[in-house]
């Protein structure tokens, strides 16, 4: 049985990406593969809405990407603001602290949205180099308002840092538009294709500062100026691309541009609200407010019946019987809520019909 | 048509590996896919000749492989002795003096083995915490003295970090008996996987360096003490590991076993004397002495013939006419030798018959 996997991710792929995961393998620097890596990096440049020349795939899953952004820009002794909003800020801090940097938080309550105005007074305040955090927060489900917060932190002189692990392919991204210096998702949330890479993209000033460090870049592999020589025009050796990932991103990303963004983010949202209308009469209900509430992963409170009968056993046997993976609650979230992932491919009304009926038969 | 990869990797991978690409997505936290993780780490431990627990498929490429070793085991200050042979002798001093260690290189000239006396040498003046060099150096096919090395880096206190990236697979690893305290290696070589993964392995002292450092590990992405976590009995979630490459090498790690290092390793030393036979009538001499040759990757100087025609021009033409490639010298080597990998799934006779038939006709 194909499992469905309506967790925070994986997303189920398509027999088309599949296929291209299976092809014979070609060398990293034959034209034929250079070929599909261009084709790649443009596709890519188009989902993040950006001109960024260095647009790529990373040769690692998201937290790489994470990774890779934030100790290009930083060096220690930096100053960075984070928005806390969940699991992944929470990250963004632990990666930056590692760095060196001097992380400056701006919390809020797991489930909302950070504030603009509090985001904008610690900018104000700190004047840090690098403002860093997450588009569609994968812990809680809530979109950011990322053009308020991008543009006040970019009036303050700095770099603006997004993660758009689940928002890519999902709903639309505009980087160029909002003002945003660097950002990164990865391959299995709404772009439906296996994880292993993480897309990334460094616009003008981001590479203008890491021509301007004081010391190399503290990692070798996620150093962008070294990767510039190999995704640039040079193609000069780097790392061995993992060539079947790279064939497989190629497929997913034209499955993604045969649909076009409107008709996805639409797709995207009419599953969203067909998931929430099926689950209500089941008690589970909405942890974030309608207007920050992310269509391709959505988070619910447990109904009284789940909790009592362990929502851990129930997520295991909806998995064991009925083939279907849904996601817990991670940190202080953990046994309060579900995460039901309708991504890329997964949604889809049919994806819900099956929850809902395995649902039904559990309960 | 497809490509026969005798270049320095990627190999060409088995239907059987293909078709695991292929499998539908599970979860990564899906104990059906924990099993095959389980037993990937199994296989694993048993070709690298170690008992070590943390022996798993870094997500990433083989040059972040390297950058865990040494960014786990070095702080800023720290002393590392490492061997100079090649390319990748050169990129482990990159990796250390960016982590902030003093490095300190000891070199041989490209294409011979590092002296064994000279290393223990460095390593009485300098007492390191780390000595760390290549087994199977790619860029020369060269096979270092392991065993002599690491008996003396040990004698004297310091930790072992060994590259296996082209050896794992091909010829013996025996990192518990050598004494070596972490290794890494790369799927697109001799264990004829796609690229994408790299197997890491740290042994207790390496562990115990890592629990005692007066900071956190540079980096988050690559920290062993979190990867424990994931890997270890626990499963916390880290990072989504690539599920679909895991279960690509799970079967490539079958087959290895399958076939067993004795008899694998035979073949690769059968492929190597046929193909140095069959090249040496074309002009074509060995780069390396006899008793330092690596079996899995050949450095052969090129004819005259070659070099007037242009050797980069020959291998465009072996790829675009034969779909054969082969790889070109890199670094000091550039132009002067070709680098034929017959690794893993290709190390058979049938390949070294097909670049022969190949080389002849355009020659």
């Amino acid at each position: 049985m194909t499992k469905l996997l309506l967790g925070p991710g994986p997303s189920n792929v398509s027999p088309r990406v599949l296929e291209a995961m299976a092809r014979p393998l070609v060398g990293h620097l034959d034209p034929a593969f250079l070929a599909v890596m261009d084709e790649v990096q443009g596709r890519l440049r188009g989902l993040f809405g950006t001109q960024s020349e260095l647009t790529l795939p990373l040769s690692a899953t998201g937290s790489a990407g994470m990774e890779a952004c934030l100790c290009n820009l930083l060096e220690p002794g930096d100053d960075v603001v984070v928005g806390v909003a969940g699991v992944f800020g929470e990250r963004m801090c632990d990666v930056a602290s590692r760095i060196g940097a001097r992380v400056t938080r701006v919390e809020t309550e797991w489930g909302t949205a950070l504030d603009p105005a509090a985001m904008a007074a610690a900018v104000a305040r700190v004047r840090p180099r690098v403002v860093a955090f997450v588009h569609a927060e994968t812990s809680t489900g809530v979109c950011q308002p990322v053009a308020a917060i991008a543009a006040r932190a970019r009036q303050q002189g700095a770099l603006v840092v997004l993660d758009c692990v689940t928002s890519l392919g999902g709903i639309p991204v505009t980087l160029d538009a909002w003002g945003v210096d660097a950002a990164y998702s990865a391959t299995q949330k709404c772009l439906s294709c296996p994880p292993g890479l993480s897309p990334v993209s460094f616009g003008p000033r981001a590479l203008e500062r890491v021509r301007g460090r004081s010391r190399p870049v503290q990692s070798w592999y996620l150093d962008v100026t070294l990767l510039a020589g190999y995704y640039g025009a040079e193609r000069v050796y780097h790392h061995t691309a993992p060539i079947s990932m790279v064939l497989a991103l190629a497929e997913a990303l034209r499955i993604v541009d045969e649909e076009g963004m409107e008709a996805r983010e639409r797709r995207h949202r009419e599953a969203a609200a067909a998931l929430l209308e099926a689950l209500a009469p089941l008690g589970f209900e909405p942890l974030v407010a309608t207007e920050h509430r992310l269509p391709m992963l959505t988070t619910v409170r447990l109904p009284e019946a789940v909790v009592r009968r362990g929502e851990a056993a129930l997520r295991r046997e909806l998995l064991q019987r009925h083939g279907i993976e849904v996601g817990g609650g991670l940190g202080k979230l953990a046994g309060a809520v579900w995460r039901i992932g309708l991504m890329g491919e997964n949604a889809r009304p049919a994806c819900v019909t099956r929850l809902l009926a395995a649902l039904r038969d559990l309960l």
